[in-house]
């Protein structure tokens, strides 16, 4: 068994796309990585997180029944939870955010339960830099290996702060513009040259319906996105995709390149699905099977023999 | 030996880009394509064209050098040679067009040499769609393969012309846009649906620096374009695919969907070459040694092992 700790938001989201829209539903980062990350067998995943007295129990029965330690998520009695709310565009690809309300995130301190202290994998989603510098400072022993997914407001309000953590980090996962913000390259190889040189030896940058880049050092490996003939509302992909990367290398304990390229693909798959209804429904209907005929669909998109002299 | 014959412009061009600048060069979507396609062994390639007296005899000796048949391309004596002149924007996704001069282009009738009207493969650069379909209509044979290039341009002044053509085609190469506008689709998977419906049991989708997608029926394969740390010009860059798409299907005479892949590759491969000169400077200069060097790249960048269950 192996052990992998998430920090992130764990919310109500409120979100409208072409196809329609929903009331407050669940939703923040911790939840999407948790519950895809709980796709893998042998994998203990726990989330630390913060949520306001008005969170329903019925959720956090649901992370539990998949097997999630929540011992970490803080219940504030009196708070509210973190809410966002979004309308995407005709095209999917942009959105406009209506509300973000940080309630009972505005002063959140991760705890990271007792027993996960000595987790072999540590992913830190998008939070602040500090409070993801502070998941690692209470790590009983260094993880074999640390994830940290960002966005560019961190960038735009506390740059120091998340430089400071990317020195101790492994692994960044990071969209393309935001690769280009951080390193001030255009060219996506330059770019992640120059986060290299600011700590992570990986770096994966998700390019949304393009697929998903992993670099480390001479070495590219590229993962499509799968085309879709309809994208129902992408609330969640990028933590799904982080949540299927992190919980395929907690199973497998392999850090090596090629077998990050392997989770890379599975992160892919995953986010794949997450797109295909409304907030975290399709997550919680998956198996198995439709997983592994999903990765056989990736195959067979991107593999080709092709004979060299 | 296969024959392949070629139809499109040559052409001067003049480019500027964040690099630098060129006086009137070697330019047109049959020199990209043909040059290409010299790049497979026992290919006859033909290139059907028009040009100008002003045009150099150096560049139509480079072409025979290469081993391309130029009986097809028609010297307007006191015609001058289609000029086509733009400036790429610092994201070198965009560009303006800063001159276009038709000139002997204007009432061009392609006449397709008499040994190379049983050729087996047909490829059609961007060219109106009547001009395209009176190629096809010289063949004394169906050929094995025909494939289309066209862009908005055409969409938007001859629309139903460039329907009718479309009848006759196996294969369309076009850009995401492109393919929006011709099926009123935004899903790629959707607006390949339409476009099959239209003819071409074949659709390759063009997306740059996002690679090429294939869709035949209910398969898909996904090709990435090679992540460059600068491209220096695009100029040239879809038809140098066309050329290796085309030539490679010529080479080896096989239209299963199994080969294409392998043709994408051989097409995103090459285009991976072009861009890093100005115009065609790079491709008269490659070797075999460094396509299949890149052909492995290409390997390495998309390949990946995971064991299903």
């Amino acid at each position: 068994m192996s052990k992998l700790v998430i920090v992130g938001t764990v919310a109500f989201d409120a979100i409208e796309t072409p196809f329609g829209k929903t009331d407050k539903i669940l939703g923040g980062a911790a939840t999407y990585i948790g519950l895809s990350a709980s796709n893998f067998d042998n994998v203990n995943a726990a989330a630390v997180s913060v949520v306001g007295g008005d969170f329903p129990q019925e959720y956090l029965d649901l992370l539990t029944d998949r097997n999630i330690n929540i011992e970490g998520i803080e219940i504030v009695k009196d708070g509210k939870t973190f809410f966002w709310s979004g309308k995407y565009h005709n095209d999917m690809n942009s959105r406009d955010t209506l509300a973000t309300e940080l309630n009972v995130l505005e002063h959140f301190t991760p705890v990271v339960p007792e027993s996960y202290k000595d987790a072999d994998i540590v992913m830190l989603g998008n939070l602040h830099p500090l409070t993801q510098q502070s998941v690692l400072d209470q790590m009983s022993k260094k993880p074999k290996l640390a994830i940290l997914d960002t966005m560019n407001f961190w960038m735009d309000i506390a740059m120091d702060d998340l430089k400071a953590v990317l020195k101790n980090v492994d692994v960044i996962t990071i969209n393309d513009e935001e690769a280009r913000q951080l390193s001030g390259e255009y060219s996506l190889v330059n770019a992640a040259k120059k986060i290299h040189e600011m700590g992570p030896q990986y770096v994966v940058i998700k390019k949304g319906e393009h697929g998903a880049l992993l670099f480390n050092e001479g070495n590219m490996f590229y993962a499509p996105a799968l085309p879709l003939a309809e994208v129902f509302d992408p609330t969640g992909a990028g933590d799904t995709f982080a949540g299927g990367f992190s919980g395929y290398i907690a199973k497998t304990g392999n850090i090596s390149f090629e077998n990050m390229k392997n989770a890379v693909i599975y992160g892919s798959a995953l986010a794949s699905f997450c797109v295909e209804k409304f907030g975290t429904e399709r997550m919680l209907t998956l198996t198995d099977e439709e997983i592994f005929e999903r990765l056989q669909q990736f195959k067979d998109l991107t593999q080709f023999e092709i004979e060299l002299k």
